[in-house]
């Protein structure tokens, strides 16, 4: 096992009627900034409920922050808040929605534009404290302290890392508008976030190991019932649960991560716009076959402990498990090939010359370059 | 799934020469209060280490605190730190240190007897911060907020609520000069600590339900070497591991908890000095066979899941499932009988009065009372 330092000081608030509670959670006396995303939480009910419980409080709106959410509109947040005295941000939404107020958060209290923050996270000083209302399942932003902000101008898309939430409420009820592609997508996300921290180097922790599985194990088991079952509280609950505990440190406990996949994949959003969740259940299993040999091991471990994969040799067990990871994003109704999504060889040679213009050297052995890159793409084409 | 709310604001630093950072997780200028047992942290290196560690700062020592930590040693503890001024305490030993030092943080700034303050948590008012060097995986008090004290005037032994540590060290090498006893009754206290979160209901969580059971299968997998291999590093940081997640909250989220074991085993703890471990290897297995029917679906799920038993009828399994428990107990060398244990029925007939005494209803149904508990106890006797 590694050396490691773990700490999360997010308050957790789960379950029904959570939302009520919001008030008691925000100091008293501070000018709020209640940040959106495109209106859905006017059509499912989460905006009265916040409302309700924000009543007599000193507080404005945002609305519009968009998925992957764009620099140019939290520029704007930013503005008012400074001309407005904010001084807490309640983030209502998705991860998305969240992320941009993570940015707003520690741009508040910063001269210069916002995006030196993303491209340079040593700036970031003080930051706005903030809490949320989690309503779709997928990044756990809502109990780590990264953000991933895009720039439409210069079609980029990076990650940061900002703060925790003083706190995150999710009442799984807040999920069953969610439609199916969303739900899809938010279940491949947490999936790949687990993959990220476990498909690496075996033998490194047992029991991160056993509770990466359990994460993955659960997701296969509730998918179906996810997709359609759209309002029983105890499968969304489920779901919920997963994403938050996917990345929110609990199963990087000494060991090696990789984090390959989602640096392909914010190209392919960066790009295309294809949905983040998405993204990574196409890269994934291109990564799987190209990285083969160094990943065998846990690729091994992974099939017979998540699909009972066994018997025949190590290559064949390996190609199963590969297909059966394939055929559960098929499953959740995605494609997963980048030709279906008419992504095309001069998408993937322009993500080989961003990375070699970076020197990328990603994954848990630093050896995903742009020629890597590109190999794990066309394995996916 | 149950409401829940989930915060531990415990920083964990764990690894190889983590105590040498000691000094940094304490603010200057404050009046410190350097907590040990025993004297096995002078004989184990640990002692030179946090003196080093905390070389140039103000702070006095005190030793003492023994297992099943006694108020009338908390007590004398508490007036130096009331007439030293101290203001921050580290506890440096096992989960009795911790928990006795918890004690003391809650009574430095309370006016009255400390035992006042088990009987009645109501009555803790400011607690003085306090962190620890943690050289014994059992209690997971080094990341929970719970301490167990006893009285020895009275023979009585009562939980209470804290509050969490500002910082854990956690160092495996610390562990190697832990004798085998010792090793085998924190693992029984870590496997009871997480049945007592996860032997209740089904599907109220399938996640929680893979974590506990992670637990349990690193714990089952590990505990031979843990027994055989006095400094395995990697070993000993699965088994640190182990503990300190079985009871810091990462696996009740949700979920309905049990802890009529534990209340039957701090009274065995209380009148034969047993240690806390080993009374729960001695209880559990008969609150499973007493209580078979109200958990016959969990023990099912246990026992295939944990020691792969299936086949056969539902009692059968079940009584497979309750062995192999049994035999696992015994395989880390614990005698699992009371009469091995020279206790006799009239500490039987003295549990059920206290139980009566105080109306006790335990267990997640509430009907552990008195009477159950004879039962209980009768079945292994």
């Amino acid at each position: 096992m590694k050396n490691f330092v773990f700490r999360n000081p997010t308050k957790l608030i789960f379950g029904k009627g959570t939302i009520a509670s919001l008030g008691r959670e925000i100091p008293e006396g501070r000018k709020i900034m209640v940040t959106f995303g495109g209106g859905s939480a006017k059509t499912n009910g989460v905006y009265d409920q916040v409302a309700a419980a924000l009543a007599g409080r000193d507080y404005i709106e945002f609305w519009g922050i968009e998925s992957n959410p764009k620099i140019e509109t939290l520029r704007e947040a930013v503005k008012i808040c400074k001309r407005e005295g904010v001084d807490f941000l309640l983030s209502v939404g998705g991860g998305s929605v969240l992320d941009g107020t993570k940015l707003i958060a520690a741009a508040i209290r910063y001269d210069g534009d916002p995006w030196d923050l993303v491209l340079d996270g040593r700036l970031i000083g003080e930051i706005v404290p903030f809490g949320d209302v989690m309503t779709m399942p997928a990044t756990a932003s809502e109990m780590n302290l990264n953000a991933v902000i895009s720039n439409k101008a210069t079609k980029e898309k990076f990650g940061m890392r900002v703060d925790y939430p003083r706190f995150s409420i999710l009442d799984p009820q807040t999920t069953f508008t969610l439609p199916e592609y969303q739900r899809a997508c938010g279940m491949a996300d947490t999936f790949i976030h687990v993959m990220e921290q476990y498909m690496t180097v075996t033998g490194e922790s047992p029991l991160m190991d056993r509770w990466s599985e359990g994460i993955l194990q659960t997701l296969v088991e509730i998918a179906p019932k996810v997709l359609a079952e759209k309002d029983d509280y105890d499968v969304m609950a489920d779901y919920m649960l997963c994403a938050t505990m996917g990345l929110n440190g609990f199963i990087a406990m000494g060991v090696s991560e990789d984090w390959a996949t989602h640096k392909i994949g914010h190209e392919l959003t960066a790009i295309h716009g294809i949905t983040h969740g998405h993204t990574l259940a196409i890269v994934f299993p291109g990564l799987l076959r190209v990285l083969k040999e160094q990943k065998k091991s846990k690729i091994l471990q992974y099939g017979e402990r998540v699909w009972n994969i066994t018997g025949g040799s190590e290559d064949e067990c390996i190609d199963r498990t590969i297909a059966a990871t394939e055929n559960f994003f098929r499953s959740l109704g995605l494609k997963i090939r980048l030709s279906e999504m008419g992504v095309g060889a001069d998408t993937i040679a322009e993500i080989e010359r961003r990375f070699n213009e970076r020197g990328a050297a990603y994954g848990e052995n630093g050896n995903v370059t742009g020629e890597v890159a590109r190999r794990i793409l066309e394995e996916v084409m």
